[in-house]
């Protein structure tokens, strides 16, 4: 089940926000989803401190293991691409996902690895691999130019940017991953268009995932 | 002297960009200025292959190398922020531009330190401490928020966005740097604003980013 966001953000908020992800926790149980995808959040607002907005998300995560694995529900942490770092998710590289799932058992915390926000990465591949069995989701779009005005928004199908897709995808199979290549193409265009032509267009690309 | 553009493209024009930035080291040096620095260059046009880029600035540093030590001046390599390693550089993080820095002598290859790019990478500081006597620049300007539609152009003053300042400053201080902090902001109203309110602005906000 993805989508829920963790957001520890402001202290005040910060009982309400570990609610709402129990409830999200509970939920994905409930419905049989075996992950809960976690966009962690941006600085605390009204603070510059990237190392406590960071901590504090480590912290929510460690008050939410013995729930997720009561229920067998494992959070994937999401690193979102840095230009959202402010805003939307600290955790700007796979790496540091990596990192901070790595404090906590296997089975109750993993990774998701989203084309969009790491392709640029240096070190991609090589923690890929340190992600190895972590690995909870394999989401794919493409990065298009030139940079859409609205960042948010302006994700391409599979093959109409600049992403080299077969390499990251062969060290996601690699790493052991043997779950769904899910399409996930932030695009009113797209939401606009016909369902079918859609499916159509990711159908024809998806040799190009694949490498 | 900065701003130079290093991009070594496509490999027909190979030869060119070659040329094109003997020509400004030779400038820089009749100028008297002591430093050029290197904006990369994003992924070979009609290519997807972010390593060949990255071998091909590493490889045209090392050509342009004999002349910079010859006329002493010094190429700095700017990491720019993710979002733009497709189509301007993709050297996206300090510590990128640091390793690719100290495979040449110290005399001929440096680093830029530019807040706007680095700043939510979580190794910032300790890519800074290594990067040391290396850093040939430290610029400054602020990630403001919303994220601006315009990217390129959506810099705030120091002070007026989400950046530390303080920390990154003394990190910068403390591996030694002793020259300028440019205050380097991209933004059209900036730009149309007179100089004397931008100059006074500066100096108003300079004690936040000296921490």
């Amino acid at each position: 089940m993805p989508g829920r966001v963790l957001h520890p953000g402001r202290p005040r908020r910060r009982a309400a926000s570990l609610a709402d992800n129990r409830a999200a926790i509970t939920e994905a149980a409930e419905l049989g989803a075996d992950t809960l995808i976690l966009v962690c959040g941006g600085l605390v607002p009204g603070s510059r401190d990237l190392g406590l907005a960071r901590r504090m998300i480590a912290d929510a995560i460690g008050e939410l293991v013995p729930l997720a694995q009561q229920l067998g529900v494992r959070m994937g942490i999401e690193a979102l691409h840095p230009m959202f770092c402010a805003d939307r998710c600290v955790i700007s590289r796979l790496g540091e996902a990596v990192d901070l799932a790595l404090q906590f058992p296997a089975n109750a915390v993993g990774v998701v690895v989203d084309t969009y926000h790491v392709w640029w990465d240096a070190q991609l591949v090589s923690d890929i691999a340190r992600a190895g069995l972590r690995i909870v989701s394999y989401q794919v779009c493409d990065w298009v130019l030139p940079l859409p005005r609205d960042t948010l928004l302006g994700r391409g199908h599979v093959g109409d940017g600049v992403i080299d897709f077969g390499q990251i995808s062969a060290s996601v199979l690699a790493a052991g991953y043997a779950g769904y290549v899910e399409v996930e193409i932030f695009n009113a265009g797209i939401w606009a268009a016909p369902a079918e032509q859609t499916a159509k267009t990711v159908v024809e690309r998806f040799p190009a995932v694949l490498g």
